[in-house]
């Protein structure tokens, strides 16, 4: 089967394909076992290619690329977004690649004819303003920035056409995730990962929202794991909604530079200035940090341990 | 001032107009009151044009048609919309008319930098699947039709275009509205104002849909004043989401038919023939019937006094 990545060349996208191909084999729409092809994996930059995956670059709101670049598609795992810093910062940026991405992939999708299986990438980013102090699978997502709107809007259009048999669609809330390698990016939620990685790098940090905040986090492992069995799950299970939000870890920022000390030591610890910005605490305070997810631990997604083993699985792949 | 109305040609869209100018005047961004000096009716057929009423041919999902079209709006009523039977039947159509027009109006009016005001027609179609028995402010939206979906998406793009600053947004949701004069449309609602406008002009209708149920219905008074209202608040009384559903009155068909027999006496009773049809059923049996509108009449949103009377206004006003 061939399966299509969006944000293929990012960090999440290039775990992802890691693992398709370590696995060999997914469950197509039919619920049968298949072994994957090829793997195509889209982006505005060219992703590693082997035998088995092939790097399509091109803009994912350009409705004639992405009709290409998915044809034939048996399974898509839609990560490419404009993260929310950059989407709030330009708004026509985000409606194109967020929106008008989202649909030219679902547009190149149900003209297959085939009922391709698609996984949405979505985000707790769909919550906002006046929230309860949990959030439930019975929340009411009220988007407070462009990025959350659009992924909400991708979240509707996911589950219409799925409604409609066009796809076989499934859309996961990911809490930020955290450690992300590499270097920051324009998310406002870029700090959380941030803190962690520079100092253990030997490298100043800054953080910029009050250490008291809590933040809704996931490893990139669990995420990897997340998406693969929001794909893998039969569309038996997926009754009601086709989004939902994944576990996470609810931690507070000191309890993460806690966690760091654990890991790195004092020394790393240090490295990381408390410098307040009032446009990200905005933002990252906007977020709920407390869920109630028990729609999707009963149909068997799963949560990290806790945050020091992330720190440490950190430390082991990366932080050599 | 010059205030926009599209789907200006319809039949919402003439009431409309026909109370802007006989107010004559309407509330502005800066809540000052100002002259209309021209409305312009946006619609894909020609509008009646007065001394003072403009009519701008074109497709409301043509964004560079509706750059000029809404070229220079202090204030703009979007009433334009496939309605929900068409929006199902023709997804690529409801899709260009109800996202893309919403779209390119929103991106119309933000390119002109003085944040006009917005009032946008949405539906009650935005709640769908597992409802409580009463639907109230807090009701999580949950379309089950593509109508319902893009009406949620319009919603958000408001929402956000709003809380942007671009214009000065403000969505409702219309009950359906009964009596609708002229001829059945392609909503899977048309039979509700059929079998009360038919059997007064002597006709035959027919009822596709069990007489036990009830729907949630307002009267084209009733909209038309909750439209302007939606308009003249202040925007300090918009406090927490642009959304709201308007006040509305529940009425089960049996009611709708007692009211009927009660205008129009047993003759026009019996004009109406029971012909249940399994797909209009499933759509207007999908839709609440049961809201708590608090918030809508904390702010000050009429509803009708009682549905004989709704049926009494039509035959004055048509039915001679």
């Amino acid at each position: 089967m061939k399966v299509v990545v969006t944000g293929g060349a990012g960090f999440l996208g290039q775990r992802l394909i890691g693992e398709l191909l370590r696995r060999g084999a997914l469950t197509d729409a039919a619920g049968e076992r298949r072994p994957i092809d090829e793997v195509v994996a889209v982006d505005q930059v060219a992703a590693p290619a082997t035998e088995r995956v092939r790097s399509a670059v091109g803009d994912v709101g350009d409705a004639a690329f992405m009709a290409r670049a998915a044809a034939g598609a048996d399974s898509v795992f839609h990560l490419a977004a404009v993260v929310s810093g950059a989407a709030e910062a330009d708004f026509d940026l985000g409606m194109h690649v967020n929106l008008d991405g989202t649909r030219a992939l679902l547009d190149a999708l149900r003209t297959e004819g085939h009922r391709p299986k698609l996984v949405f990438a979505s985000s707790v980013a769909v919550f906002g303003g006046a929230l309860p102090e949990v959030v439930t699978d019975e929340t009411t997502p009220s988007p407070q920035s462009s990025y959350g709107v659009q992924k909400l809007i991708g979240e509707l259009l996911v589950g219409d056409c799925t409604r409609k048999g066009f796809i076989d669609g499934r859309a996961v809330r990911l809490p930020t995730i955290v450690v992300r390698p590499g270097r920051p990016n324009a998310a406002a939620s870029s700090f959380a990962s941030g803190i962690i990685r520079e100092p253990l790098a030997g490298v100043d940090a800054v953080c910029p929202v009050d250490p008291r905040t809590s933040m809704w986090l996931m490893s990139p492992k669990a995420a990897i794991a997340n998406l693969l069995h929001a794909h893998e799950l039969p569309a038996g299970r997926w009754t009601g909604p086709r989004s939902l939000s994944l576990p996470g870890l609810t931690v507070s920022i000191e309890s993460m530079l806690e966690a760091l000390a654990r890991v790195g030591g004092d020394a790393a610890r240090s490295r990381v200035k408390m410098e307040p910005d009032a446009r990200i605490s905005a933002i990252v305070e906007g977020w709920p940090a407390r869920f109630d997810t028990a729609r999707a631990d009963a149909m068997g997604f799963v949560r990290d341990g806790d945050f020091e083993s992330i720190v440490r699985d950190y430390a082991r792949e990366y932080a050599r």
